[in-house]
């Protein structure tokens, strides 16, 4: 097979690559490792940025979250037994939208059904090879069968697990990493969101947090260890300790119900720079990785994508390389703050057994800082509506 | 002897504490552990935010920082080989004065003498007795004779290792503290300083700062170990290291000039609350100390003076004694913030040995929002010109 971009990897990014670039004249293919069921069901971030909303309508996929995605205006900080929301609409003007990710992979493989350009699933790749020649070829395999797909250029999108950064040889890539020393349980419950807010518990006994999937589905998270067991977690002690960090006096009480789906999710932050080598770009989870705690995984992985297709469009449509080649450095001079965001919040929102009581107490004044602050306010609606991406 | 107030410390704290006290007619009694001479050339601090010089005016000890004084809009933040300045004036209309603590005491003292009340040196303070009764007592010794001075009440405005904070029962009293792995090895140069205003060298080898002192005097300063012996760091070694850490392409290179003092200044955060008990109230380094990096030593314990002194006199002026107990709450809220500016300052802006890569790079994505966005910028010049102080 034969085509100019080939992505690897049909999640999210490499959904919305092809997407972009199929509006754009530029044909792809997407070969992913895994079924597309298995693709479509993944559960995910659920908090989409302002301009990740525009960008999906601006490219024909942002019917459904107009429709049926549910703007959040504000995040409501609980600590020290009182609310303190930020109104980031009123604040910068800006909004979020609780939009699970499956909901935007099966918007974008709807689309791509609709362009007749194929995705290949089930289809590991094993090797790729060319990328610092003017021909790329990467090998994958489908039903046993070894196969190629020559293309000009290749996309990475297939996370932090994939294949596609390890292409990169070692010595040219400088690696970021940091592994938090804790973990959420995170639940899915057939409950009554209590505000429609998401609700953050900055408690002394760890962080909570409480999101809206739906009207009658909420979304909840409780700080544990990293290895923590979920079968350690009966519904009684969930409930008890959910209450005890997110209902402040004053305010409506969570809301039970039953629980439907428990998991343990680990915490890291990574980077690798740079981005790009030779024929091959990395975008989203394949290069970087955040803490959940900003919700800015997604939203990421679309800020690369929306770089690399404005890029790839110049070098087809322009013959301009300038943008592929500092495709690397556009991404990461935004990445480095998105990770500095969501480090911060991390660090700022959740316990850390050991540390002195001199960090707790600053803890709790960089939230104090933060909610009731206009510098606070204003940089934390900033970044958690979305820094803008040069593109 | 007996007064109404009696000050333990005269350095600035106490003797701001009693020039105000003096203008709302209230009496006090300064007792001073060390000699006049030893408190006047005592060399500290060297910045005054916007609120200290307006407070200093307002109580009749301005004139002069307002005729030498310097002006100081800006600080330039240099790293990655560049500079980036934030104007706090533009940003926030507010400033800061170069104006040495020594010259404040000077000021201080010339307008206690005017008074003609009494300062008492060379008295060292062996014990306060009825403190959580009606009439305080406190004992001191002249010349080997013992003395007391009662009084209503008694200020502990003796610093980080004065005798009064020692005299709240330690069951009474939370202490948070924080030493940090380096300390500060200071120099005063017959040099020119390079550009006016305050300049910040935030390079992988470690801190380093110049400000101006005079026309032909520059105050300098290079991160080093918390032991360091000055004595290893030879002139040249001292400017080579200046010029690494400061000088960046195409801005005027650091001035050489002969080195008249060298010495070694350890960084620690510390607070005790709260800061009163029954009949006594610290203020100043007596209840918290902070790194210099933020200035903030000398404004804090002036922002506390400035409240106790306003406690006091509705106290003796209205019979109202809210203000008295609700003195430890009010300085804390504003010291917390003070502390959580100064311990990110330092922490953004030193270098920490063994400090994994992913947090070096996030520190200098921390230093990049903080002079490149508004938000940063803003957060900066509001806390670095001075919060407000409730009084």
């Amino acid at each position: 097979m034969r085509t100019q971009v080939g992505i690897v990897g049909a999640g999210p990014a490499g959904l919305m690559l092809a997407q972009i670039l199929h509006l754009q004249g530029i044909d792809s293919v997407l070969i992913e490792r895994a079924s597309q069921e298995h693709v479509r069901s993944r559960l995910r971030a659920g908090v989409l940025e302002q301009g990740t909303v525009e960008m999906m309508r601006e490219f024909g996929v942002g019917e459904r979250v107009m429709k049926v995605g549910l703007r959040q205006r504000a995040i409501d900080f609980r600590f020290n037994g009182e609310s303190h929301p930020i109104d980031f609409e009123s604040v910068c003007g800006r909004n979020t939208w609780v939009y699970p990710q499956h909901e935007v992979v099966s918007d974008l493989m709807a689309a791509r059904e609709r362009s007749g350009l194929p995705v290949v699933y089930d289809a590991p790749v094993s090797r790729i090879e060319g990328l610092d020649g003017g021909r790329p070829v990467i090998h994958y395999e489908r039903d046993g069968e070894p196969l190629r797909l020559e293309c000009d250029y290749v996309a990475g999108c297939d996370g932090f697990r994939g294949i596609s950064r390890s292409w990169i040889p070692a010595d040219r890539l400088k690696v970021y990493d940091r592994i938090y020393p804790f973990g959420w349980l995170g639940i899915l419950a057939d409950a009554k969101p209590a505000i429609q807010d998401i609700t953050w518990g900055c408690h002394e006994d760890g962080f909570a947090m409480m999101s809206i999937r739906s009207p009658t589905v909420t979304r909840l998270y409780l700080q544990c260890e990293p290895d923590e067991n979920p079968d350690d977690w009966p519904d009684d002690r969930i409930w008890a300790e959910l209450h005890k960090r997110l209902d402040v006096p004053g305010l409506p009480r969570l809301e039970e119900g039953r629980i439907t789906q428990k998991g343990v999710t680990a915490m890291r932050s990574f980077l690798a720079e740079p981005m790009q080598y030779g024929r091959l770009f990395l975008a989203g989870d394949a290069a970087h990785i955040v803490p959940p705690t900003g919700a800015k995984g997604l939203n990421s992985a679309l800020a690369d994508v929306k770089v690399l297709a404005r890029a790839l469009t110049e070098q087809y449509r322009n013959e301009n390389g300038q943008w592929l080649e500092r495709y690397s450095d556009i991404c990461l001079k935004r990445m480095w703050l998105v990770q500095r965001f969501s480090s911060g919040l991390c660090t700022m929102t959740h316990q850390f057994r050991g540390d002195e009581p001199f960090v707790r107490r600053l803890q709790r004044a960089d939230l104090e800082y933060m909610t009731m602050h206009a510098p606070g306010r204003l940089e934390f609606s900033e970044n958690f509506t979305g820094l803008p991406v040069e593109a």
